[in-house]
């Protein structure tokens, strides 16, 4: 951030009176521009034993696998978000259940949040976003090919409390990458 | 937003190809800039059978009574906030367990998500932006003087959870006020 989206002059960045960290500050009008994590929500889309993934046709992780999620929008809940990720991605609707997983991505500041959900029907396919869309039974989860950490800790949960009965509520940070690994 | 923040050039706002939604997007330099929906994230912090609450020094709700809770700030974890929070307004140190709500306020584009805590001694106090901080028994509980609707509602899942001796993560919608109540 360089300039103040309110009044268009160059901020500068202190820590305001009475504040803990540095802000971008207004000198002209005064606005203190905070910059705050952003929440990235989506779906376990179930058919049955299946699940629903998306090979994504976008950066980052072009051609990798993930399950239907973006970012959340202004004016939405978490439970609408979920919906609307997995209509833009795999053209599908769901029936949002439970919130399933909680997962801190602080390097990146980003907490991402997947739902179970129940897919309506198999009328489905590639949105603008993936390249192509199907369902993988657990043996088929391709989990050398899957895009981000929180979708493959994701479904790691998720067959492991299907194995067991029972679905819990699951929160996890995912630490930043060792430069090696960054490599 | 009327101005880049990039390089200060004014923004319009439109829809960029490929979106859905409108965006603040900038002619000059073509950064598309995104409002996202902010997390407030905080702690129910438990003494015994008694919990602590702040009263608030600064709008909004002046002099209201409030679980100790605040904006999520970039590169931390929901726990890391709950805690930072807790020791920000009521300088008191927790013990974070889990997350027990989570309440979507759309029409004000926020996410609350509130811990069960362990309050870990009573050396606790007024931060900046507390008038009084206490701990209140079930009966005490200040229900008409709540600063926020997510801390109500998040106090009487609490109190409810408990009496039947069992807590669980409960997640919820608040919808607009009606404009008679909101009057």
């Amino acid at each position: 951030m360089n300039f103040c989206s309110h009044c268009g002059a160059p901020v500068t960045l202190r820590i305001p009176p009475g504040d803990q960290l540095p802000r971008h500050v207004c000198d002209r009008c005064h606005t203190i521009h905070y910059l705050n994590p952003k929440l990235i929500v989506g779906a376990i889309p179930e058919w049955g034993e299946r699940i629903l993934l998306c090979k994504r046709a976008i950066e980052p992780r072009y051609g990798k696998w993930t399950l239907p999620a973006g970012f959340m929008e202004n004016e939405e809940t978490t439970a609408e978000a979920a919906r609307r990720e997995t209509a833009e991605e795999a053209c599908a609707r769901i029936e949002v259940s439970e919130i399933y997983s909680l997962i801190n991505v602080a390097y990146i500041s980003q907490v991402h949040i997947l739902y179970r959900a129940r897919l309506l029907d198999l009328d489905f396919g590639p949105g603008p976003e993936s390249l192509e869309v199907r369902l993988f039974e657990e043996h088929e989860i391709p989990w050398n090919e899957l895009a981000f950490r929180s979708v493959a800790m994701t479904l790691r949960y998720y067959f492991e409390d299907r194995r067991e009965g029972r679905f819990r509520f699951h929160v996890a940070d995912i630490p930043a990458p060792s430069p090696a690994a960054a490599a």
